[in-house]
């Protein structure tokens, strides 16, 4: 299948590349180190150095046989688009060029701007440029379980059948987010499902959780092809950030009660939930949303694994209750189903203490690059 | 109350002005002639010269006594947005400043882009000017009845309690709309929510149903004081349009089946709803929804009301069915409740025979300018 993934230089795109190419698919990279200028712009880096896409690409060449030609640009421009469709006719769209971060969303109006312009921007042009150029192709998108908020009924997958008054109505999943980024994630659903029924298009919508871990078959062949290890408090997922901060001796900054609870999944299984929704794709003028999580845990749940995790590998791990500095609620009733990839066939890798203790490994190796005064950054939403 | 109004120069804009100052409110007026610039690139005309805005603040100020200060400019622009803010410290903004046709945002890829790019980042615009100079201030923005769609059960005021598996929500009103730039205006009402949410602010989202009419208290003093009438496909509204078809000869294109119900309203009452939803301001941290239309027809109850109207005034009117450009369902269940503005005061203008028989005679009058080619554009949603 010829797969164009966008956002190719993320923490998530590269591992796809790699995971996609390996599995026998024909694969075109796209980025605008968007990540990377904004690491820059607000004085952070991540835990070690990743290379660029050129010589990323070159050494995934090299150990295992598969060119990825790339383009570096910005999508939110539609001469640029307009060249990489003509250029690569995809049977699919993996699409994750979008300004990743919450809290980055929430630092200043410039922040919220510039997440807002890219991120609604650059799904517009890639419906039009699958409308233009290859209309059957294939949209798989990153969305998120954010999207959905912490309602006090179960989260359903994507849809809910609403009865009132004596009515039947079938809707998408009314959706509430708690930052500014997740919420142009559900202005992309409404954008796409809009499409989807007026052009039909064919959509997958992945609902995904936060993600952890940084290594998967490809990424473990050589250190240069491993993603993004962000460990700030803007960039770094939070499991990836407590296992750093356990390894700097930085407690584990819990935010408020620290019930704050959320489905999780190893970055294995992204690729493979990724993998999957291409390989059975969305039928023409289907929206197919699924949830993409393996397990849910509370953020207090989250701290006392990587402190067990880390006592026992001889590491002192305090837990710290900090004032919240986001508006969410601490405690929450949170039921959310998952099934459809599960159904596609996903096997999950579950979080286990051995899994834990290979990223706190990994983060010891790592640790004299470690700039504790990077990592909690009280970026504050109201 | 100092109020800014942006979006001045508009069908609505303009007539809010006019009555907002004739009720003893300082009144800045803001626009930048988009909708004009509009009807150049799709070469439409509305059905009599409006005079720009400096001039009809003139003409506005010589009747009335009262000076509206007037700005151009493009309030996607911050640079702009942060010296009208810091000029005239408001009370209260009415947000009509957005590209407001659903088929101008359907015509093609460069109009879907302006219409996502305007409507998204002048409301985003607006909610950071106020949180920086002015948090107390309280935002009438214009939504509208499409953002519902057409659920198979009832539409509540903006909000929907759901059962769920013995358990209960209230979501905001789940939304989906049937063109870009309705949908627009749903991403509009997240964006508003979550800041509301997030940093307290007071909003009013009025969703509006198609208005008809151009007179007003203050619009009938003079001639140059009449807000654009449109009768083309594009940017004139479904009543104003027929009444206009009737007079040219041109019959009334009734697309597809014609049993496409909405709720529509008198643009006096408009200006009602507007006044009486700043007089009585949401609460901070609220959002308030109202559901703004007097009353609900179908195209088919509207073609014939016209046709009556006009018999009686001796045109000959005829009723076309052609096949329908858009998608959209053409008989389907319309309950939609509206009761927050009559209980805040609201004393609806139904739409009778006079008002139509007005409506036509003032068409009359200007018979000579119809360009009967610029009516029916066949705007294809597919």
């Amino acid at each position: 299948m010829r797969i164009l993934i966008l956002g190719a230089d993320g923490y998530l795109g590269w591992p796809t590349v790699m995971h996609l190419t390996a599995n026998g698919h024909e694969v075109m990279a796209v980025d605008n180190y968007l990540r990377r200028k904004l690491f820059n712009e607000v004085g952070v880096e991540p835990l070690f150095e990743v290379p660029r896409l050129d010589k990323r690409c070159a050494v995934w060449e090299r150990i295992s046989g598969c060119r990825v030609p790339f383009f570096i640009g910005d999508l939110a421009e539609w001469k640029f688009v307009e060249k990489i469709f003509r250029e690569f006719k995809p049977d699919a769209i993996v699409h994750y060029a979008e300004q990743p971060a919450a809290p980055y969303s929430m630092l200043n109006r410039k922040a919220a701007t510039l997440t807002l312009r890219n991120n609604l921007l650059v799904t517009a042009n890639v419906i039009f440029a699958v409308r233009e150029f290859c209309p059957d192709a294939h949209i798989v998108k990153l969305g998120t379980m954010g999207e959905y908020g912490t309602p006090d009924i179960d989260i359903e997958e994507g849809w809910l059948e609403v009865e009132h008054k004596g009515r039947r109505h079938n809707f998408l999943y009314p959706r509430q987010a708690s930052s500014l980024y997740h919420t142009t994630k559900i202005m992309d659903t409404d954008l796409l499902w809009f499409y989807v029924r007026t052009w039909g298009l064919r959509v997958t919508d992945l609902m995904q959780g936060p993600v952890y871990g940084i290594f998967t078959d490809e990424s473990e062949k050589d250190d240069r092809l491993l993603p993004f290890l962000n460990y700030d408090e803007i960039f770094g997922t939070v499991l990836n950030r407590f296992a750093v901060q356990a390894v700097a001796g930085y407690p584990l900054t819990v935010f408020g009660k620290g019930g704050q609870t959320r489905g999780y999944l190893n970055i294995k299984d992204t690729l493979n939930c990724v993998r999957l929704s291409l390989e059975v794709p969305a039928d023409q003028g289907e929206l197919r949303i699924f949830n993409q999580f393996t397990e849910t845990f509370s953020v207090n749940e989250l701290a006392e694994k990587v402190k067990a995790a880390g006592t026992s590998r001889g590491l002192k791990v305090e837990i710290q209750h900090v004032e919240n500095p986001r508006i969410e609620l601490e405690e929450h009733y949170y039921n959310p189903s998952h099934t459809g990839l599960i159904e596609l066939g996903l096997k999950p890798h579950y979080l286990t203490e051995e899994v834990l203790v290979k990223m706190l490994e990994f983060a010891v190796k790592h640790k004299n690059n470690i700039a504790p005064d990077t990592i909690y950054r009280e970026v504050r939403w109201a």
